[in-house]
């Protein structure tokens, strides 16, 4: 049983290689009646495209989008919007020495040993090319959130070992103003500096870093999240451990809060009216898998990119020793144009729950 | 659409609130002919039973498992195995005094948001008590993985601050019978002495602490786990994060590979017959979300559990400032009783993926 | 993969076997603060029960449900529901006979081929005893209709050649008082006569003999029904042919329709206020899939009883010729029980469309 | 939730509506290594595009698919089969008259009830267009039974209340010989005659006419089918419900078996060597759900098409009075074109269950 379909009420099917005719999603579910801003999904997709500044790799998609179905007068209508992205730069020539030779920490011998064929060409079905098909269905997620008041805003939280501040208490507006002020994509301006530096420096030696990418959400209704397995937080998980290079997800407390105490960990409740506010968010926002309404906050952690610029020793197909040379197009640190995707995921994990709470109780 | 359903091919669904009749599981999808042991199913759950140690709740349940439906003489049959595990010590009085009032760091306030209706006793459906249906259907996954050779390990591996250190070469056995010689499920003798003097001290304190638990799978055919969203990594992801009281799940280099550069974290394959290996692992076992063959290693993070002996300020259902009296029978720290759990989620995981894999090329 | 669950939002999973220690389902998805009536559960499943009459099997078993989990001082809390009809007339020794022999018409060889193991005791999953657990959430997802006013009434149309008139415009409260008059489950006492005493002299040659029920649904809103895969007649349609025996489905015009002209089936919409009605409702209350506020309506054909008192020639799992006695106690006719489990399987289909359409389009 | 995926292990989301871009289709869990033979995925398209012949629409569509994505030289790979089939006669002012009026029997009244928007263009998502799609996966579902030596067959077996005699024992190969040497695609040359006669004269009274196809599936492999819901008669049914205009379905003995006795439908075991053989096959090749190695045979009733070249009384989306004008380029029987459509959805499910069946037992 495959696995490129994502969400239940509110899904989407990815297709497409990294070198094929074009890649695309198909998202059923979407309510009628939404206006559809083909103008916003497109300026989502400039977010994560290749060859946006200095710090990401230089080959060349514009990543135009397409709207195959779904939409009338502007409006989707309740059947699948399905988009399709062209690929462009195809220099397959690139790739033909990978034919047989499987790259260090990249996915070519476990597609190999699961399919027993592989589309080489440029990463195939396993390049992160895929995600522009999340983020232009994200952003109709996202365009579904807006329409019920709910805000999303990730940035980069660190590189290698440079980290950011936690967020400050601006607004999402600013913060994203903020955020596309710099190439890396940091709400904190002088952080973001030192990360820009660091990683152009990385760059030159022919080598990759890792990063995190922390996301909030605002204004998220309570109850959101289906107990037992489809808790929120376990939704938003397996979105990130989804995307290329994620090794780890944690919200709220997270691993610092394995190492408190119960008295200190627990967030206690405001007495007032409305919606109950808490004093501390150890809980990210989430509580018995469901969102309580406060800030939702998480965190993803990507490992450094696989391809570097150095010739590495390997093997081929036939278990043989062989080299990689250190060639091609790459980003030197994924984060800053994976900002986008992670906003996208947790867009589709919202949307997804947002359209599941429909059904909690009778009307 | 609810959350009680985990896994495709092979999946449970279970059922229960933590004062009711019974908690049970269905587990639909298990091939026909697996041997089917009782007593390792009973001796599973007997790992996760309360009252088994000082440093667990005193509560009492036999937590005894009947099997109703889907073997026949001793094997499964291919047809649905339903199982049930009657509540018996539901001294519901205890828990009177929850009625009205939101306990902080719980459920009580998402669910009643949620749904308007809430079994307030011992936590109802949201209490950890259902994860002791997962661990039935996991005993008969790990049982499925057994008979295809793959091995499960997890152990704790941190209580609040006190880390052990990486786990030994040891075969999976041993590891289980040191692992097993102490009350807190560390398999390291020295660092579990450490833990349960430290648990134990913040027992007499009336609080809790946190900690994580890490887990190693061996024999893992290489193949398993499907792009490009159901990534056996993202499925454990998901697997553990719907555990209780789990805030965090990394894999390979987890957090700390963020930091790492691509020349020291990429695995370089070694010239060899047979499957290849790597010469590192920061991998974790998984490449392109597809197992590979090496050994599969994750961590999973537990905060504190909320239930603490102190008495603490919240408010109730109106909106008004109530006060928490501590009181009642509670773990001081969840992951001893824990381990079995995540091993139980794993194998879910492990078993669902051995079946999907079944189907990823003609023969 | 197996294929114990039905529905998407309203969900169940049923289990059990015709002579192992109990059958049972869960429902998942019921929405929270509906009222559930433990006796209206019971009164649909004494409908389904053996041993009503002279014409149904003459088997004894109380089918006594117990709610094990999921409600909460008298109604739904959102959370699963199991629900638990322990198996008692157990009489194994009565079919002893079938360990190895092959019953013509029944599962008994394909059960064996698929799974290389089978509970051959009644029949065991392959036993029509497994839609008691149907009729169980049936009769939930009849509540949950009753809620926003939606009903079904089904009625035995055909016992052999005996054909019933079509449906009055009696109100279906009147027409289910007619029905539950006579033991053959026919709305028009006349054909009920005449139904029974073939039937009884069905029985008395040892026979048996299939029929047809017809179902219809009033004031089903407009809308229900997801394209394009998913219409409310296909749905319907799946649900009618997973009941043992059935062998046909047909709504609206059905087969007599395919004989028809367009210009005599087309519906002429009516000018008037509120929702259109149409002059005619060939189309059984369906258009594109979708529910149009037209009365629901449809047929199933039911196959004979596999099962007849006369010796017959079969094989054994050695495929050498054997002998079958004609022996046991079953029914020479499905329908008059079967009722109640057409209407169950619909009022499923209908609950479950109704969640769904709740995202259909935004709020 | 919306519905338009299909199958569960070899999955098909469907795209698109008349009169837009394109449609088009996702295929996912299609097995690597399968030869992809795209002449004879348009060759299958030719079957049912419009304007082969006199008794068709003369609409012109060429129907021309395109791969995107999940072939690599030739072969599929495992991973998404986009295919993407343009809109090229999009005629779209045809259909203007259609803003606002519905059209009797057709899905203009539900769908706007359901979702509030439409595109009202040639029928939009609710189109018979939308079958292409299907059928272009279903080549591929074809291609993948043929590997492993399963047949499909479908004929006209009714127009009105002209009926061909039953297929006759001829080889699959011969009987498509026969049926494509006739426009109305039946296997009975003499009955093909009076058909296309009929139709016609239909055609010139600007009428339509309903009709049945019947479907035949040899070397169908034992244990197909997923008891208890997803029954393999159960996913044929709703498979075929799900088509456009269709209103019945029968498999085996269909309705006529409900007629009938169990002496005499019970389908009597031949003792030989290997798969056991039955002397009649009332079963339709399906006991317990579960194919049983006999030819599988149902027959699937289509109603008269909607748009007939009448004027007919309507009202508006205000519930006015108003007229439909008879014009437009229209079918006057469906069922010639919706041969292969019918063909496509059993190769579709017989290939999902084909995989689902790969994990019915330990190996």
């Amino acid at each position: 049983m495959a696995g490129n379909t994502f969400g239940q009420l509110f899904r989407i099917t990815t297709f497409g290689e990294s070198h094929g005719v074009a890649i695309g999603v198909i998202l059923d579910g979407c309510p009628a009646q939404l206006p559809i801003d083909v103008d916003f999904i497109q300026s989502e997709l400039d977010k994560r495209k290749p060859g946006q500044s200095k710090i990401t790799t230089q080959r060349k998609e514009s990543d135009t989008v397409q709207i195959l179905s779904g939409t009338f007068e502007g409006k989707s209508t309740g059947t699948p919007i399905a988009m399709l992205i062209p690929n462009e730069d195809q220099r397959s020539k690139d790739y033909s020495h990978n034919t047989d030779v499987y790259r260090p920490s990249h996915a070519d011998y476990t597609y190999d040993a699961k399919y027993g064929i592989r589309d080489y060409r440029g990463g195939g079905r396993s390049s992160a090319r895929e995600t522009a098909a999340r983020v232009a269905a994200g952003a109709i997620a996202k365009l579904l959130l807006k329409h019920y008041g709910i805000e999303i805003f990730a940035h980069v939280s660190a590189v290698g070992k440079i980290q950011a501040p936690n967020l400050s208490g601006d607004s999402i507006t600013e913060l994203l103003v903020t955020r596309e002020e710099n190439i890396v994509r940091c709400a904190d301006p002088a952080t973001a500096n030192q990360m820009i530096d660091f990683i152009d420096g990385i760059r030159k030696d022919g080598d990759t870093v890792g990063g995190k990418i922390n996301c909030i959400i605002r204004n998220c209704p309570v109850g959101l999240g289906e107990p037992v397995f489809d808790k929120l937080h376990a939704d938003l998980g397996k979105a990130m451990l989804s995307i290329n290079a994620v090794h780890g997800f944690e919200y709220g407390s997270g691993f610092e809060g394995s190492e408190m105490r119960g008295s200190a960990h627990n967030d206690i409740f405001l007495a007032n009216e409305g919606a109950p506010k808490t004093l501390t968010n150890f809980s990210g926002g989430i509580q018995g898998g469901i969102s309580n309404g406060m800030e939702i906050s998480f965190s993803v952690a990507f490992k450094p990119v696989a391809t570097i610029m150095h010739n590495q020793q390997t093997i081929n197909a036939a278990g043989e020793a062989a080299e990689i040379k250190g060639k091609g197009r790459h980003d030197p640190c994924v984060v800053p144009r994976a900002v986008v995707i992670v906003e996208a995921m947790a867009a589709l994990v919202l949307a997804d729950h947002l359209l599941r709470n429909k059904t909690s109780k009778i009307d």
